[in-house]
């Protein structure tokens, strides 16, 4: 089960609050960007990063927050998929169909071997395949990585999908469409370097992205 | 010109800045959901919300954060699209095509006729032609919604498009191929709430979403 502190204990949409590890895990696998809220001189940042996952810790490409990742500060990360419009009889219960996961602690800069850990996992998240493919980072390109993690400790997931609520309701006789609009988003074909030599072929674990949902 | 203060100033990768409101207006326009930063009790929360736009002001959804969202508190909305990504020869030089805009300001929450502005321009960025053809909100579903408001003076933009930048560095010699694999993100077809009588068609507005880049 997800921990329930006061922040991640469901206050709104309750039906939507899921407390099973797994739901965590597959919101993270389906997202690529998450959104590293941090306080910096108590002003509210948020900035986007890619990251990487295992069962126990999320972890991020630190450089773009890096002047705000004082040690020991918090943060909150969120990953957010949206898989739809809920399209509604009124204004009123329209919405959407999303995934979502706030995960709440205090980040830790990874080193050494924790570090290219971390980096491979980030790698073979967002891009599977190119961490055995492209030439692994040097101990200099290490140096110059800021990779943080964060405990999955505590987290909260809501999940939210189906059709509009107001389908047995008054507006029903208003005899207007209603339903869903899904995302569909998929990877397209790889668009080759123009400083490639023409000779090299796209590898087939890249080919095999085309089409694939993301 | 937007502003530049301490905090919008491109710090890292300033080739990727923005500084032509054009370029505010075409993120946030290309996105749907955006990631509001704010600090409860000193810690960083950090919800997705759907969200819309004018030449001056972001309006948000704010029921999602309305516990956190006491008057005079600052905020951090930031809007991320991913548009690829970068993969080059060397798993360093690897990262994402993005467009992101991050603003700053203290959120205000609307009433009476700016809440209905505001609902009327959010509802047409999520889901255009539907506050037109739904049921507009009724007074006490109006008393229900909360409603902010952040002007878009304290913004930065960045955008990162392109290739991989080690084409012309010692790994093309690796013989790798390099280059960027494309989202590609479309409205699918729509799915009819299952309590939705069957003489009732998709409206016109609705069928001409499908195939189109979300």
């Amino acid at each position: 089960m997800l921990s329930s502190t006061p922040r991640t204990r469901h206050r709104r949409m309750k039906a939507n609050g899921r407390s099973d590890p797994a739901d965590l895990y597959a919101v993270l696998a389906a997202g690529r960007i998450a959104h590293l809220g941090v306080s910096v001189d108590g002003h509210p940042m948020v900035v986007p990063t890619v990251y990487g996952f295992d069962q126990e810790r999320i972890f991020l490409h630190g450089s773009v927050a890096s002047r705000s990742l004082t040690t020991g500060a918090e943060a909150c990360v969120t990953v957010t998929v949206l898989d739809g419009l809920v399209l509604a009889r009124s204004v009123f219960e329209h919405g959407i169909n999303y995934r979502s996961a706030m995960i709440y602690g205090v980040p830790e800069s990874l080193e050494d071997e924790a570090k290219l850990y971390g980096l491979r996992v980030l790698t073979e998240h967002v891009a599977p395949g190119q961490w055995d493919y492209a030439r692994k980072p040097s101990r200099k390109e290490l140096a110059a990585t800021t990779l943080l993690a964060l405990p999955l400790t505590e987290a909260s997931v809501k999940i939210s999908t189906g059709p509009p609520d107001d389908g047995d309701g008054p507006d029903a006789a208003l005899g207007l469409w209603a339903g869903e609009l899904p995302v569909v988003a998929t990877w397209g074909v790889p668009v080759p370097d123009p400083q490639l030599a023409g000779s090299i072929a796209v590898p087939a674990h890249l080919a095999a992205y085309t089409g694939r949902p993301i």
